[in-house]
């Protein structure tokens, strides 16, 4: 089947300079999967992510919300209290597209096992590095 | 739902040390859903891969490759013409978890002019750039 008939959109992740490749590049990342799969529970604050998201660094978090916010993913919303509250939630938007990740995230943690036996089975015959 | 009940796997992405978060790590990866992506349609010689995906250099695919090989999502396997023929296909596994990544890609594809949209309307306001 010719992929043009599938998709009627002028775009195309397979050429590098398609701006939907920058798109999948934003999504195909395991912080994205991680904020999307903590965010998929309800909304919540920048620290709660944070703490959610064992390793994630202040700037990377900032850079993958705001990211995500941008392209229409993910809501910020700030409340007038004392000191603000700076609220994060999913849009159905960023429902649609985090059931993919989420689901990738759900494999890798339930598969693992797997992987670490290829793994083991890969690193015990000595390959030669050529490609 | 407890997540425990759902995955009984003793693997946790949301832990920075859960050696299942570098898998992930390599599955949510934009190279990795393109490679696959080519991959899913047949067997491909190494340079008809680079061709594929165009814009991956020759040192990102080789290693894409080499850890899509190694966590067995890919095999790789020598014919003995001369120069020797080498063969990428994917696995059962690679076929399993490629389904997600395929699906990432194509929603890619099939919405960035929503996208397009939602980045406009961002770019239009302006934001104080306080997380």
């Amino acid at each position: 089947m010719d992929t043009t008939t599938e998709l009627p959109e002028p775009w195309d992740v397979y050429l590098k300079d398609c701006p939907c490749r920058d798109l999948l590049d934003l999504l195909a990342n395991k912080w994205t999967a991680l904020v999307l799969g903590v965010l998929k529970r309800g909304p919540h604050r920048f620290g709660e992510l944070r703490r959610a998201v064992d390793g994630i660094s202040q700037k990377m978090l900032t850079q993958t919300l705001r990211n995500l916010e941008r392209d229409g993913f993910v809501t910020r919303t700030v409340y007038p209290t004392t000191p603000p509250t700076v609220e994060y939630a999913m849009t159905p938007m960023g429902a649609e597209v985090s059931a993919y990740l989420i689901a990738l995230s759900a494999w890798s943690q339930a598969n693992f096992s797997r992987i670490r036996t290829a793994r083991t089975a890969y690193d015990s015959r000595s390959l030669d590095p050529v490609s």
